[in-house]
């Protein structure tokens, strides 16, 4: 990992800066790599040591100028991660240092915070790394968007698209552990073993070297009732070919569509909702706030019982930033991807 | 007219017959036209003089040899339509001679029944037109869909696409009746001009002429809370990029894709479902088959009170019936295309 004290052995706060909007895939062009001093927290605010930060697909829509959820991302800003970390020094009466933290602290060394959005989370409970994965924003995905969206009932078939991703590989156990049947997608023969080996799925099925419509029809006998979509494109439009009737499709990502240069490919085979009575329905999980501690705890327990099991890909060092944020939508990360900054003492 | 009689003045029966599966819009050689003998009742069934009979543009999708909701119509069968006619002989306990029916009875003089899918209509409540209209499938489908897909909520804004259809017509009445602000979208100054002055929608949009997504900025101040969509294409992928938060797009048809030879156009823009936490839903009137007398009775009362009223364009002649199902694609038709093909004294 490259320095983070200056020559003097100053320590400073190495950031990345969106430089500039890309066009599909980001290049290096988009990015500015700038050390700065590392600031002082001013009364109210505090300052968090980041440790480990997630790079998830959606990252790549808050670079675009474009209404969405949140606001871009303006050029010459730090990009917006989330993270966990440590507080280091704090001027703010509900978090004092010492405390590990869990926000959105952005890609740099050190992040100041007033403390909206941020939690504090137990290290000794679960490694801190977890609670960027399946006891972070990944798990409360997968636990809304599959039981509050999907709303799955025992002996239906549920289908996950990137199935061994960060969200991907929880909402299946989750699945499993409700009673239904679990189909997961995902690319590669290792992936696929992972899913039904280590996580319990029922099937999976390599996108990569399959043909996800033949396979769904063998795998899915009495077709499709919950389809969680991580993915779009024609996988998508393939499983809409397979809804069984009533089907819910939960609108999760679609990350083969982040980075084409153009509009994106729609389900061309939507009129199948209306063929099914089937239902697309989007969420987003910041809207769920109120219940992550009632969903932390029930997935804890789940993690405790051995029943749900979680990957985290970590690659380490805050300068490999660019390179690692592209393995997302090659599909490389295996699990939740994460960019380790620095160890826990630091 | 021409005659339902042979040069004996015997009654025949004249039929549509599907002779090929079209390739995009249906061309001359895709129909037969066919002059049989006028069948007699076998026991338990009974013979429908049609009068009316309703164009609808599922029609076209019933001509594709392709998995939907119902079988495709064969090579060789009477093409299939809703209609409405007057019991001329029967040999079936539920239903005897004048009666008057609803039914699926196909483009033809004379259909035979065993009453499955058949009800009987009460004349003296309104002509037997509007049975295939306001009080009929397409009044259901703009109720059910409306009410128990739409969900409209008094003070929340309702768009519908081909607004001055079967349709929409009623869907846009029924929100103004629920309290709720109504945009219409049609094809044309005079649709329009029924849609607001004549049915009380609280403004419209020519999609001919203006341009949707600066009207509907203009119009809908607050977005969209319900789109009820018949037409798919370009029409949907622009109200996805309006929609308020939480909102609910009924997929009642996509007329727009219907005779397009390829895959259709998806809905580029699906991605607002998840921005705007919103839902995109299909279904079928006739889940809703239990409930109709109940729909029925609550769209006759609002007609009675002058609250709910509909346009028929009604065509005479059966023998017009593959030219005058193509204006439908063309959106020439104003409100409920019909073909009527006798006199109620037939």
């Amino acid at each position: 990992m490259s320095s983070t004290s200056d020559s003097a052995g100053v320590a400073v706060n190495r950031q990345w800066r969106l430089a500039a909007r890309p066009r599909g895939l980001p290049v290096a062009a988009d990015w500015a790599f700038q050390t700065d001093p590392v600031p002082d927290p001013a009364d109210g605010q505090f300052l968090v040591r980041v440790l480990h930060i997630s790079l998830d697909p959606a990252m790549r829509g808050w670079m675009n100028d474009r209404r969405s959820y949140v606001p871009p991302v303006g050029i010459g800003e730090v990009m917006r991660a989330g993270g966990v970390g440590r507080v280091v020094a704090s001027r703010h009466g509900d978090f004092k240092e010492g405390d590990h933290v869990s926000g959105i602290f952005g890609v740099q060394d050190y992040a100041l915070s007033d403390g909206r959005g941020v939690v504090t989370v137990e290290v000794s409970a679960a490694p801190l790394t977890k609670y960027l994965s399946v006891l972070g924003m990944p798990g409360m995905t997968a636990y809304f968007g599959l039981l509050d969206i999907g709303r799955p009932v025992a002996g239906e078939t549920v289908v996950v698209s990137a199935a061994a991703g960060a969200v991907g590989q929880v909402v299946g156990q989750i699945a499993k552990i409700k009673g239904c049947r679990v189909v997961g997608i995902a690319g590669g023969a290792e992936k696929c073993r992972f899913i039904v080996d280590e996580l319990g799925f029922d099937a999976a099925i390599d996108y990569k070297n399959e043909d996800v419509r033949v396979a769904l029809r063998e795998l899915c006998p009495d077709r499709v009732d919950v389809y969680f979509d991580n993915v779009g494109g024609v996988i998508l439009d393939t499983v809409l070919t397979r809804l069984a009737r009533h089907a819910r499709i939960v609108i999760c990502g679609s990350i083969s569509q982040y980075n084409t240069d153009g509009p994106a490919q729609g389900p061309a085979n939507y009129m199948a909702l209306l063929v099914d009575r089937a239902r697309m329905e989007g969420f987003l999980v910041f809207d769920y706030a109120k219940r992550y501690s009632e969903a932390g705890m029930e997935l804890a327990v789940w993690i405790a019982e051995g029943r749900l099991k979680s990957a985290e890909h970590v690659v380490q060092g805050i300068d490999r930033f660019p390179e690692t944020l592209l393995t997302l939508f090659r599909g490389e990360n295996f699990g939740k991807l994460i960019l380790s900054v620095a160890d826990e003492a630091s």
